[in-house]
Order: structure tokens, then sequence, then C-alpha cells
């Protein structure tokens, strides 16, 4: 069952590595077939050298496994929550990424430092605080979903792709698991130039906001004209 | 038509990923034909492992474009503006590399602290102010290679073949699009070297002048004795 | 004689180059079969690339080697005693990694920022401070063992699988070299994210207990639910 | 003339690309023929991926070209006064490998914090002052080895492999062209650690001079015992 988003889960969980991205088993990647409700996961702890398409875990929208040999993500609760509360997003990415998790180790949001992150992050990428002793006893994988769906009340979660959680590491999604790679890879370069430009100017600013406008519409809504596809 | 200047474009686009230069979409490389008058560029938004010598684009001193199946580049405009306003340049490279592009928002431009620099470089990198909002909303790129041209009044430009645009990143140029991706890859080195020689000695001052002059005239003009070639 | 732990240890050793923790020779790995008391190890100063499984030397105990044509490692001393003193440990690491040892030469213990720590190591990787003159004197290597182990009297060696020692670069062990030399790679990451979080935060604290002890035991002990293995 | 010895020499230099200590033509290796009076060196400014061993160029102790189709290294003259003071060395390295160059930039010798350091160099890795305006003028290349040996006077050579030109890059040596180039590799490696290590702890002592000694001396001189060779 879902033969084809199971190989699209595949080759973005692949990419992971092939980006620099994961160090053994630290990362995984999701992707949603939003008619029929189910989503398609990595599975827990199993090496990206012995990963096959076939070992993908299918998931329903309250948690359930509905189909696979092993055990799904231990994050999976953590997806669950995310495609629930962000209807738009197709993709999931959870990495320990060595940039965006010394950001999230570091507990600071990534501020907009350039255009690189202006192209396709509108604004910082927030930092979410850390849950509470309650939180993690009750459900720690579950509210990890619940806090960044809340932080993201405030923000538009198809504009702002991507999450840090404090003293963990970083979550991004997009339109499908491809993206969401996509924009976890954006994230480790924004947040290792971030560090950097802070390290060259400690007094440095974020980007002028007409800068960050022009940028980010360049590349997004209607008026955009980056690139070859016509809107 | 120009199929030697498309062969010759999209090699030096390959040189970018195999320098490591770029992520992603993130740069373009041009050359010029002076006598006819014509540049080609990269497309925009194009993948590199897809791109092939007959996707360049052809574009006139105008900004018209005169020959291909993609758009252009979305930084042509500032291309058109550096070939009008350097006319002994021949080739142009904008990418997003992760050192010189963390001093671009930095806001700094780069001091010459060492021979590495001064080999290629003659002073300081300079990093030009923000557009303002005028300037970016009646034409970004346009304005972006005005405001180069306009700082390099005070300069040599075949001296100083590389500027930073604050927030944004470099631009580096050179005699054919080789040379222009061969002092993106110095700049990124010079980059790099100097922030480290800051964190290991925050007081650190330039290179002495003399040294700077006898290693850029090593290398340049008529009296330079570095490498087999007779001046 | 202990062919098959010697295959083990020989690709064990070979992970080091590989996995980037090792420069030249600056490395070694270890592994015990604990029912025969003997131990196989890496010669000395013999490079990566000329290693066969054949070369690894068995030495017992007591620190004598029991058969192989090279000198065991400089460093065996070491391994004798924490092979001695630590009774459940099946495999030791020895490299001179970028990171590790930088804080190492710092003197520091790694404190825990984050939950890549916490997933391996409970609580900081300590840092053990310089031998004594008349300790350097009396027997160096052995002495590096007596130093950790009289360290770990206050720590659990299980749940702290790495050591720092100061001004000289990390051990770290697991139930066999495999895990011994994964511990390695993982120490490896967590020192270089402890260094960045700290240049993005000086101020940075360490992850909230409840956070280390929640991926801590979601991967150890009885109720350990990451992964796929029955426990 | 020469075959073995130009054969040993370009494969000297084609290491420098191999293990990153070059960027397009930094770099130069030479080897001596103690017993001929002639050493053989790089060509000026010819590209590693173009080099042949047939490209080498001889040269004799007064700086005078004995054979060869091309230029030698404009450093060649640094090589001649290292050659005719330093009587025991066999090979000289120079590059602008990126760690080192980074701290003689920044105009600061290295110490010695750690044992990685100790190994191969016995005390710190000094950095020699600018050359003058007068100094330059008159023979810049030849003068950069006047003031390696004058600053060498108060130290042992072949105790202390390299040394770092201010403003420019380091120099190494060995017994041969193949232990120069290991020498330029620890010292970048040494030179990496010891500014992370500054990082990680701003108020960082070298070394314990017992720990330096007994680190020198297990891999030096009479009572080594680091390896398989007998002494």
């Amino acid at each position: 069952m879902l033969e084809k988003l199971k190989e699209e889960v595949y080759r973005a969980n692949m990419d992971l590595p092939r980006y620099g991205l994961v160090t053994f088993t630290w990362g995984n990647v999701s992707g949603i077939d939003r008619e029929k409700g189910l989503f398609v996961i990595k599975p827990s702890g199993v090496e990206y050298d012995k990963l096959r398409p076939e070992d993908m875990v299918v998931v329903d929208l309250d948690g359930n496994k509905v189909e696979g040999e092993y055990n799904p993500s231990s994050d999976t609760p953590t997806h669950v929550v995310l495609y629930n509360e962000f209807p738009n997003i197709g993709g999931i990415v959870h990495t320990h990424s060595e940039w965006a998790t010394s950001w999230a180790q570091a507990g600071r949001s990534i501020p907009c430092y350039g255009t690189t992150h202006a192209d396709y992050i509108y604004g910082e990428v927030p930092c979410v605080r850390n849950l509470t002793k309650e939180e993690i006893d009750e459900a720690y994988e579950k509210n990890t979903g619940v806090l960044i769906a809340e932080h993201f009340k405030q923000l538009d979660y198809e504009a702002v792709p991507a999450v840090l959680c404090k003293n963990h590491g970083p979550f991004t999604w997009g339109k499908d698991a491809h993206e969401a790679v996509h924009n976890a890879v954006v994230l480790e370069e924004v947040a290792k130039m971030a560090c950097r430009c802070e390290l060259i100017n400690p007094h440095v600013k974020p980007a002028p906001q007409e800068l960050q406008d022009k940028h980010y519409y360049r590349k997004h809504g209607n008026n955009a004209y980056y690139g070859q596809i016509k809107r």
C-alpha cells in the first residue's frame, strides 16, 4: 500500500545522509497522503545503509500503525500532531544536523541576517521553549508537536517552514517530503552562516525588512519571478 | 549561436558546485563576447545536475534575451550593469558561498590580512551598503549593479575583482568566466581565513602595505615573475 | 588465535579513518574476549592503509604480549587498566579526534547541552586532570588508566562511556569494539556542537535534567522504546 | 638526472592537494640530494592536476637552475637558504594551508596545548616577524629564508620542524620531502585544534612541560618506544 509514497519518503530519507544532515540514525522523514489520511515514516533506529522502501511504516492521523514490519520512528507522535495542525504540509523532517542543533542547544531563534534565509524563510526561525517535566512525563513526543503548533498560532507555518526545539534539534516541513528535506538543508546553511556572521560582527543586525520582503516575494506568491515556473 | 562561449560558461557554472561554492541553485556565472556585445548566463533556478551547455541564455547589453529556451538568471540585470560599467571584464560570478556571505551578512569589508589575499586582490574586499527601499522597489537587481559600479568609481575594478553586497552575498569578476570563478574561490578562502585570524587575534591588523604590494606585483603588471608566462 | 575478534577489532580500527576520527596513526581500538581474559589491539604506529586483521596483537590482562608480530599500541597499558577496572566493557577506543581533543586541550568537561548528548551519555563528559611528573615518570600510560578508573569511582562507567584526558585526548568504550567506535563518533559530534553552541550563546546552560533523563532512558534500561530491539 | 628524487618530490607535491593543504597552485615541495648538492622543486604556478614528475626543476645550492623546462617555484630562494642553513633537512614544504595561515595572519606563535603537538614539535611553532620594506625590496624570498634561519639560531630546527611567516603562511621541513609533508599535515591539525581550544577556554595554558617532554621523547631520540622501529 502507498508504494509510490513509500518510495518518495524512502528517497527523502536517504537524502539526509547525502546532504550531511545525519549521523547514524539521527533523523527521520515522513510524507503524507492527504486523501487517505495516512502518512509514511522511517522505522525507528534502522541504519540508513540498510534501509529499503518497503521498510517504511504507514501510520494514520491518530498515530496508529496501519502497516509495516518495524516500529515507526520514536518521533512519530510529533509528526502526527504537525500533520493535524498544519493542514497544507505534505512532508516533515527531523534531524540533529550540527548547526541547527547548535542553535537549538543555545536556545536561540535564528535571526534573518541575509537573503539566503529570506529566500526561503520569512523572518526568524523560532526556537520554542523546553517542555516542562509534566509535559515530558505525560507524552514527550506528542507534546513536542503540541508546543510547536501552539507557537505557530502567531506565525504562518507555510512562510516559516522550520522550528528549533530547545536543547534538542530542528523540525522542518514542506509541501512534500522532498521539499521538507530541501528546507532542512536551507536551515543548516542559514544556521551556519548566522553563527559565523555573529563572530565576524558581534553587533550585527537582521537584514532590513524591505530586503527580506524583496527576496521572499521574488520566490513566493503571485508576483514571484525567480525560476522557470509560470504562476 | 555563441556555442563556444556557451560551453565555456556552462563549464564555469559547473565549477561552482565542484568547488563547494553553491548549494542547490544559489549561484550563476556569465561570460561575454565583447565584439558582439552579447553575454551568456545560467538560466534561473535550474539545478546544476540537470544543466546543459545549450540551456545557457544569450542576453544583450540592454538586458534583452536574445536566445534561449529558459528565463535567464534573476540576477541578469546586475550582470548587465557590471558589463557596461567595467569594460575590461569578460566574466561575472554571483554565489551565496558560505564564508563570503557570512562577511556580507556581517556588513563588513574583508581586510587584507595576508599574502593569499594580496596575491589576487589589491586591498580590502569592499562591502557595499544596503539598497534603500526606493532603490529596491524601483529595480532591485539593476540597482545592485548600479551601487557596485558607483562604489568602484573610487577603486580599480581590475585590481579588486570582488565585492560583497550587504546582507546578500558576493560578486566576483575576471577577464573571462573561468577567471571570475577562480576569483570566487580565492574570495571564499580569504574570507574564511580572515574570520579565523580575527578569532585567533582580535587585535590583528592588516598586512603591511609593502608586503601587500610585493605579492600583488609579483603576480600582476610588467614586473610580475610568478608562474611561467612571459610578459 | 582469536581470529574472529581480530577481524572485528581490525574492522573497528578501520572505522576510525572512515569516520574522520584519525589522522595518520593517531588512534587505536581494542576488543576483549572476557572468557579467555585476552584482548586484541592495533599495533603501534602502523598506518591504517597497510593494516591487516592478522597484524592485530593479542595481550593479556597483565599487559603481556601473547601473540603478534608487532609491538602493540603504546597506549596498551591504559587499555589493560580499563579492562581490569571496568568489568562490563568489551572494547576501548583512543583517538586524537579534533573536537574532543580541543576540549581535552582546553581542560574542560563537556556539559550536556542537548538530547544528542543525552541519548548516549548520562551527564557531562568528564575531563580528568593532568598526571603529575611523578606519575608520568613512573608509568605514563598505565597511570593514565589508573587516573581514569579513579575518577569513575564517582560515576557509572556504563552510563558515561567517554572521558577526556587533559592536554591529550579522548578515550571511549562500549560493550564491544564496534560500540566503542560508535561512542567515539558520538563524542566528536557532541564536542563540536557544544563548542558552537557556546559561541552562539556564551551564557548557555546544560539541558534540563528531566529532558536529559527522558532521552537517556528512552534508549537505555528496561523502559527503553527507541529502535526495534525487544528488551 | 635525479629521476628517483624527482619522482619522490613529485609525489610529495601531489600529497598537498590530497591532504587538503593547497588550493590551486598555492604550495610547493622540494627535496634535496645532499651528496650532489642539488635539490628538486615544483615549477612555479603549474596546476597540480597537470603536474608530471619530469616537470620538476633541478636547482643548485646557489639558487641556479641546473635542469628543467619550467621556472622553479618563486619561493625557490627561500628553499636555498634553508637547505644551506639547516644541514640535516632533506625536504621543505610551503603552503597556504588554511589554519596555519590563519595563525600566520594573526601574527601569533602556536602554543603547545597538547600531546598531538608535542608528539612532533618540541615547544611552540614560532611566528617570525614581517620583513622590513628594505628586506622586501632587496630580495624578498631570499630574506624570508634568512629571517627564518636567524630565528632558529635560538631553536633546534630538527625538534621544531615548522615556522609561520607573519601575514604569509607556514614552512615545514623534515628528513625528506615525504616527512616535510607529514609535518605540514601535523601543523595544520595542531593549528586547527589550538584555535578551537582557545575558543572553548580563553584562559587555556600550554600543556605541562613534563607531558610535552614525555610525548616528544616517546617518539624521538634514544629512548623512543612508539612504533615498530628498532633504534
